[in-house]
């Protein structure tokens, strides 16, 4: 790969370098990247705004994360909250702070994952900022998708009594992160080590590659379910369980038993002599939808093929906990990622 | 000042200290901080979406900035981008990476000037992402506003004939940051050093906390003038009139003896044996209004108190020239400031 030096190009070259191919997909985008501001038309929608912050040496690391990849995951954990919204994503902006260490190489590989995002979700880029940073790499995207007016689904929405579901399985990125450093300090220092993934490819792709779950979404239109409370599972499951709990003021019991795992997850975890349900509870980075629907809609429920029932919302006085295989009652704590205290 | 690490309060802790006394403001702010998305609506109206970031090191030295300036600065800045649309900025969000060295009260202060602007402009907070960083601040902020279809001002559509106007003056808010390095270097290791701005305020209060304005906009509607093109000056006058020239495909003739210039910003150019005219024209961060109006407005833009004519477009093979005192004409060059080859 040849290397070309991002100030020969400046901030404008840079710019035009990276969107000139950009073709816009969505109606509501008016004018994207070229002016002060974009220019969007939500005519009789809901306009749903979101922002994330990825930055070198706390969200990600260069040595086992592919920039493309982490040009796609930055733009999927965005379109996630969208959907988690019960919206449809439909632009982003991208501001990028860039060291000195990166060429304009470098900066394709990673627009290349975020325009493989945009190109799979539908979504237009239509603006951002550029520049040089101190130390690094740092991405900032928000993302504004629509919504019809009644259809919005908050975390507050939830009641005593609905079903409580997760999408897909929980635990598997987590565990892909503990893989990828294991064999990152494996290899610390050896030219030609060879890190070994093999049959733990799931777990790598949960980590570097997280897909927005709009599948889950749409089989949810298609069976007309109607969710009451939903967020993305992005800090893990009980911290996710405990938003829900706290803003629809209710509480909760999920079933051990009904945790999904996926068995690339439990390999690792035996491994890793790591407690499972802790992994699969806490472990954050899954970006599936947990949601609550109302008790009528259980039968719709057991045909979804992309999420399963895992609890039930309970009075708030009955508390937040997991009922474990031997019926004992575990209180459910947030023990998910905190970027301060992590760091 | 008492000191509260951050990790005390954990990033979710953080943003409910940060955020529980704001109060919304506009009727388009459906649902604002505390779920996956903000939730606007802007039933018929445009949409403006503008994204700027801040990065410590580069775009700010907190050596000298207090940081409730930079605070309502970060929010000014993007204002402004939504005024130079003939826009009304509605919403913003926050995304703040953060290192060890910053207290909670640090964070209150950049707060406090973020609110600040907020409620000076009728903005209201809806959202953000809080996170540790590596090293020093860093601060992406994303305003969003609205816009009547027609009423949407682009940078494309100057004509041949059309009068060129900027609001305030130019190359104060460049020669306040040269004031302010000079003093650094000059208090460089000394702790009793007092550096000497006296009579230098206004140059101070340019770099440290410019100033959106919204003013002129209101000033061009009550005097029922539109303008066919407009941005924001942040890079240089330089520089965006060929941003003008080049989007809108016509030529222009700018007078030396027209461009605004503060007498501070003379007296700081003499004092530094710096080219006035330079710095006033590539000097950036003015974040003034440059604008282009049909030559039958002439009279109403000669009643303007907050800007005023500088120029004319030409037919684009007349290219883009400064026609100076003595009636030569200079060729008119970006040389404005550039966040990848200035760091």
């Amino acid at each position: 790969m040849s290397e070309t030096e991002i100030s020969s190009l400046g901030e404008f070259g840079l710019i035009d370098h990276l969107t000139r191919d950009f073709k816009v997909k969505n109606a509501s985008t008016l004018r994207g990247v070229g002016d002060d501001c974009a220019v969007l038309d939500y005519d009789g929608k809901r306009t749903l705004v979101t922002t994330d912050l990825l930055l070198e040496g706390i969200h990600f690391d260069l040595t086992y994360t592919p920039l493309k990849h982490l040009g796609y995951k930055a733009v999927a954990v965005n379109l996630s909250d969208i959907y988690a919204m019960n919206g449809t994503p439909r632009q982003i902006t991208v501001s990028l702070g860039i060291s000195k260490r990166f060429t304009v190489e470098h900066i394709n590989e990673l627009y290349a994952g975020i325009y493989a995002a945009c190109e799979r979700y539908g979504v237009d880029l239509v603006g951002g900022d550029t520049s040089a940073s101190v130390t690094g790499l740092l991405i900032s995207i928000t993302c504004i998708g629509e919504a019809q007016d009644g259809e919005i689904v908050y975390r507050s929405g939830a009641h005593d009594t609905d079903l409580i579901c997760v999408s897909g399985d929980l635990g598997a990125a987590y565990m892909g992160l503990q893989l990828l450093e294991r064999e990152r300090v494996a290899g610390a220092g050896q030219e030609d080590f060879q890190p070994d993934f093999a049959g733990r490819e799931y777990l790598l792709e949960r980590q570097l590659k997280p897909e927005p779950r709009a599948d889950v979404i749409a089989e949810m239109r298609q069976l007309g379910i109607t969710p009451t409370a939903m967020m993305d599972v992005s800090d893990g499951l009980s911290s996710e369980l405990l938003h829900i709990c706290k803003e629809s003021g209710v509480g909760c019991r999920v079933y051990e038993d009904r945790i999904p795992i996926d068995y690339q997850t439990a390999v690792m975890a035996e491994e890793l002599n790591m407690n499972l349900v802790t992994a699969a509870m806490n472990g954050g980075e899954d970006y599936e939808l947990l949601f609550t629907v109302p008790l009528t809609q259980h039968e719709k429920v057991e045909q979804m093929k992309t999420a399963r029932l895992i609890g039930r919302i309970t009075k708030p006085e009955l508390g937040a906990y997991m009922v474990a295989r031997d019926d004992t009652e575990l209180e459910i704590r947030a023990q998910g990622w905190n970027a301060f205290t992590n760091a």
